[in-house]
C-alpha cells in the first residue's frame, strides 16, 4: 500500500493529470472507465494499492475517485466509411464527446487535425466515456485524408439532408469560432451545412454538428456492424 | 470606479457565482453573453465600472473577464410545434448545451423537468452561448406536457427516424445513466430510440440524444421560422 505522496507512481500520475507533454502515457479515473480499458501500465486503487486521500489528491476529480490507471497511447489510421475529421476544437469535453458519437455512429476513427485539444487528455478520456478505447483517435493532416472529403461551413448552400454521397467520406468539422481553417477549405470537395432555424443561434456546439453530420450521414454510408 | 472586493455588487456576483439558491437573479459571463442578453439588473465592466483584478476575482472565469451582467430570471411557457423535457440531466452544460440546440432546431423551449441541474447556473448560460435569452427555458411536469409525449429509450423497438409523428410533440430526454424516471415514462405517449451501431457505445451523450431527436423530427414537425 502506497502512504507516501512521493511515490514515484503518484508523482507520475500528477503530472499527466496536469500537462501530457513529452509524454505518450496518459491517465484514465474511474470504474466506468478503467473497466473498458485495454492493457494499463499499471492501475492504483483507494484501499488497496494506495491510501484513499493521496489517490484523491492525485485525481482531477477529486474526493471520491476510487481507481486511476495509466496508460499508453494506441492510435488508429484514418479509414472506414464514415469518419470525422477536427480542425482547431480547442474544448477536450467536445473531442472526447465525438469520439462517443463517432463509435456510436460510423465505422471510422476521429482524425485529430491541426490546432486540437489532447484526445487523451483527462477531459476528454472522461468525455469519450471509454470509447477511446474501442475506437482510439488517428492523425492527419487535410490533404491526407482517404475518400470524399465533406467540409460542414455554415453558410454552404446544401444541407447534409440534400448531398448524394458515396463512401467513404470523411465530415471536416471546424471550431466554433474561426470554422474550419484554408487548408482544410481547399482539400474539401464537397461543402453542405447543418440545416438550422433562421432565427436560431449563429451554429450549433462542435460537437453537436460533429454528431447531426454523422447521424445523417451514417445511415446512409456506413454499413452496420 | 468600484475598487474594494467588500462591495454590495461584487459581494452578490460572486454569491451567485458560487450558488443560485434562494436568488432569482443569474450572471452572465464575457461580452459574447453580455451583448446578447435581456435587459439587466447592472453590468460591470472592468477598468471602467470595476478594477480588472476584481472584477477577474469575483468571475468563475478567471484572469481576461472583461464584463459580468447580473439579469433577472424569465421563464416560458410549455409550447410550440416542437420542444424538449428534461429528467435528471445533471450536467448544466448539458442543459445550456441542448439549450442552444432547441433554439436552432425546434420552434418550442427547452422545459426543465425534475433533477436537472440549474438552467441560469453560469456553466448552463455558458454553454447556451446565449440562447438562454432568446429562447428562455421553461419548467413543467412529464404528466403536464402538451401535445404528443415522444419518450427517448434507449431499447425501444423504433428508431426516431422511423417514427410518424404530428405536431406538437415533446421529446423527452433523461439522464445518460438512469435513463427517464417512471413519472416520465408512464405520461409518455410514444416511445423511440436514436439508431446506435450494435458495436457502439451503450449511449449518447444526452445533449447528443437530445440535438439528433430535434434534428430528425424538426424538419418533419416544426416549421421554419
Amino acid at each position: 500500500m502506497i502512504t507516501s505522496p512521493d511515490n514515484q507512481k503518484l508523482k507520475e500520475i500528477r503530472k499527466l493529470a496536469r500537462s501530457r507533454k513529452r509524454s505518450d502515457l496518459f491517465i484514465a479515473e474511474g470504474e466506468d472507465l478503467v473497466d473498458v480499458a485495454w492493457e494499463a501500465e499499471y492501475v492504483l486503487r483507494a484501499g488497496v494499492d494506495v491510501e484513499e486521500k493521496l489517490l484523491a489528491d492525485a485525481s482531477t476529480l477529486g474526493s471520491g475517485t476510487r481507481v486511476i490507471g495509466v496508460y499508453r497511447e494506441r492510435w488508429s489510421e484514418p479509414g472506414g466509411h464514415l469518419s470525422v475529421w477536427l480542425d482547431g476544437i480547442k474544448d477536450p469535453g467536445n473531442i472526447g464527446t465525438i469520439i462517443r458519437s463517432a463509435h456510436a455512429l460510423c465505422d471510422g476513427p476521429v482524425i485529430i487535425g491541426p490546432r486540437c485539444a489532447d484526445p487523451f487528455g483527462p477531459k476528454a478520456v472522461r468525455a469519450s466515456m471509454g470509447s477511446i478505447f474501442a475506437r482510439p483517435p488517428a492523425r492527419a493532416a487535410a490533404a491526407e485524408l482517404p475518400g470524399t472529403r465533406l467540409a460542414l461551413v455554415r453558410d454552404a448552400p446544401r444541407t447534409v439532408r440534400e448531398l448524394e454521397l458515396h463512401g467513404p467520406v470523411v465530415v471536416m468539422v471546424g471550431g466554433e469560432r474561426e470554422g474550419l481553417g484554408p487548408d482544410a477549405l481547399n482539400a474539401a470537395h464537397v461543402r453542405a451545412r447543418i440545416p438550422i432555424r433562421d432565427e436560431g443561434p449563429d451554429s450549433l456546439n462542435a460537437a453537436m454538428a460533429a454528431t447531426v453530420a454523422l447521424y445523417e450521414l451514417g445511415h446512409r454510408i456506413a454499413p452496420d456492424g
